[in-house]
């Protein structure tokens, strides 16, 4: 608990309202309950506060209708995290260090610093780079090589072969590495391809919680150094994801794809399977994409084209039933000068 | 095994049919093998018996012209599931109790009745309610508060500070509390927002397999008491989920939602960030919600737009291809009349 | 390493180039770095070897102009897989037999051969088949039956009672035999409806990472023998998938389906509740099925439709804002052509 005076002193701020006021939390404007601080940087939602539950504000300087007790800063922000940080102090934890209850082959190499968790399972050749942190249940298979400052969450699973880059985070239930889906149809079946691939993820790369990775047939499927993955995304066998990529949460990829630096696809895009996407191309929710498309350009849409065309399509989509309407109207009114035109024929030629 | 008869007994029902017919096992209609009871509540399904393979069905007393052996009873789905229950006892389980192969934390409290199987992964300074199972190698990080009566199955991943009410269930491979997908984008890559915030689960809730709800940025992500989400759906962070909600398989939902009570959305529905949906919406499949929606309606189509509108679009679009060829037969028509007309003004003026 | 002369020897084939080149890595096309030998079994791929970082390429025999380094063989896939295995052998592996890390109930039944990894936990009356291998992490309830040569990859969760077949695969973090999404509901809230069923996979299946197939609500819910499933699919309770059967990533299955054989469902389809769909049918991918389809056809968009159907609809759509323009011209012209004739007929009349 902080008063808002505690709280006005930490951040350097200025109180307006009661400085007795008690602060138990932090919260948005929306989710905010009795005791909690949230904040606003705009009029937009300083004027929702009216309608929020939260007992006082961080505000920006300019900010002087508040409709609630607030406290001006000059970084709202920083100052919201420094308060939210102060509520909950991360408890020190019971060091870890490397379990005993972890399962590790005597074959793999761990760095300085390493934390390696109850439950986890480190194969045989892996090495892990210093500082890294294997939560409980991950399950590395053999032959992987991971950086350093890197964490993975718990219960991911990376198959044999699979390369983790420095500072990357796997999050929960991830799965990297597994075999990619292709097969050699005839009529007895499905005979699975050869799987002799494996998986690269670069530097500062987020994967997602149970977002799945597929090893490359023959040589590698890459994510690009920086590129983050969101939850519950699928990256087909041999794809080469480039940098800085965005793909944000059930986006799914088909096989050997290719993409540029700094693409950006929003929930549930869908790429058929070797296309390429150029460097700064943007995705539209929803997306299913057909042919290549050119960099520095957003698409919407299933099939995907230019934004603008799609937006155009979805205006004129919407006023087709009315426009069907109008057509039979039109075809009628047609007929009838047609008619007319010909009575007038024939009673000229009569 | 039972034979028709003992059925017949068990349930009070009347046989019709052989009484010494053997049943293994219970099945539905179309999934019936040799030797199965299904069961039919109405014509329709009765009917369908013809072509099942069944070998006697549980039948309402009203049926009276079923084409495999039956039993007519009063409570059809009671019967058969008494039935079932019968065919498939519950195998007495070796006790579990509080496994020596668990890694439990000093610091966690458990209540009366707990029951945690091997290989689960319980943090500092968490607390867990009577009564509460948690299912081989689940995940629980520290300061975790979960309720009474609660079922955690197996290899769900609960992050630091999660919240779970009473008698809710976390299905397997679930993660709740993994980061938000936010970062400050520049020109040099993508930097994650800052992850104080936690995940707040109510009572009665139910959480599917391979369900991902993440964390709030500040304050929480919340799932409302009584709401239901399917397997593979995507909460994003800092979203409000209402009461009893049904969330279907494979939904996404952005950052900073939020809905009203008795909110119904079917597979594969997405919706953007910040949007607000009313009491008691309904969205089809595949919706794809990208502003406010109303509560009271059911909307369908990527826009989400009311099924009305939406299904008299399906209808003009599907003739449209024929009516583009409507329209340009009708413009040459036009084009003729025009001809005719200046013909007959010339002609006129000549 | 191997240099090219060496790998002309081992796969038989005949150097186009310096037989010194030395080649360290097997990598795609596009993704070949310095050192890689790649391949190109036509034309097309051949032209693309001179953008390709690769240091060489096996190439069919009938390539003679090939723009790097090359060997000429008869069966380039089953020479490139080869070279592939030769430079990346499979390590000898730790024996892992029956790890005492893992938690097996006294009642379970363990065929010859089987291989249990720490951590693995089989449950009560479970029974493994000959040579099957449990991953680390692994979870089977009660009264499961796997079948011979089986692989259950780390961390797949099978709930009671579930079924495979001989050399199926389940992949990691898979869920087999959750509760189904059945409910009823009422003004106080959704019940979960009874959950008596169970999951049967059949021979040869492959069940991909993070998928989740449903338990049934009485009886079964069936994947037929050879029937393939990528990652991330969801199949609903009592589902009935047929034999040989491609569903692909993403794909989500609504309760109470029955597939026929070879049917091939493309990435993100979603297919309506109680629904049948045709042998060899094929969806497209992002498809949305809400009638029963019969087989042997191509289907394609929300609703799914016929493909040919579909795509017409795509090409009147795209040219439906122009549309819109050409029919208010037409209008405009309709308009001063009925006014031409009024004034006509007004000055005849005069």
């Amino acid at each position: 608990m902080l008063t808002l005076e505690q709280i006005a002193t930490l951040v350097g701020g200025v109180i307006v309202g009661d400085p007795t006021t008690e602060i138990t939390g932090v919260e948005t404007i929306e989710g905010a309950r009795e005791g909690d601080l949230t904040f606003a940087v705009n009029q937009k939602n300083t004027d929702k506060l009216s309608d929020s539950r939260a007992a006082a504000a961080l505000v920006s300087q300019e900010i002087t209708d508040c409709p609630i007790a607030s406290v001006q800063c000059a970084d709202v922000q920083k100052s919201f995290t420094q308060i939210a940080q102060h509520l909950r102090p991360t408890s020190p934890k019971t060091p870890v260090g490397i379990s005993d209850k972890a399962t590790i082959s005597a074959s793999a190499t761990l760095g300085e610093n390493v934390t390696i968790y109850p439950g986890a399972f480190i194969g045989d050749h892996c090495s892990i780079g210093d500082g890294t942190t294997i939560y409980p249940g991950v399950c590395v298979l053999e032959n992987c090589q991971i950086g350093r400052d890197v964490s993975i969450y718990p219960n991911a699973v990376l198959y044999e072969n699979t390369q983790v880059g420095d500072r990357s985070n796997i999050h929960a239930n991830a799965v990297i590495g597994a075999h990619g889906f292709g097969y050699d149809s005839g009529k007895d079946g499905h005979k699975l391809s050869v799987q002799l691939g494996h998986v690269e993820i670069g530097n500062d790369a987020d994967i997602g919680a149970c977002t799945t990775i597929d090893r490359g047939t023959f040589g590698s499927t890459r994510i690009g150094n920086g590129s983050k993955l969101d939850n519950q995304v699928m990256v087909g066998h041999n794809c080469q994801i480039g940098e800085h990529n965005l793909l944000c949460s059930q986006v799914g990829i088909a096989g050997s794809c290719q993409t540029g630096n700094f693409v950006v696809m929003a929930g549930q895009v869908g790429i058929g399977d070797h296309l390429a996407i150029g460097d700064r191309a943007i995705l539209g929710a929803k997306s299913g994409v057909m042919h290549n498309l050119a960099g520095d350009q957003t698409y919407v849409g299933a099939p995907a084209i230019l934004a603008r065309d799609r937006f155009q399509i979805f205006a004129a989509e919407a006023k087709l039933p009315e426009m069907r309407k109008q057509f039979k109207r039109l075809v009628r009114q047609v007929d009838r000068l047609e008619g007319r035109l010909s009575n007038n024929d024939s009673a000229e030629a009569a």
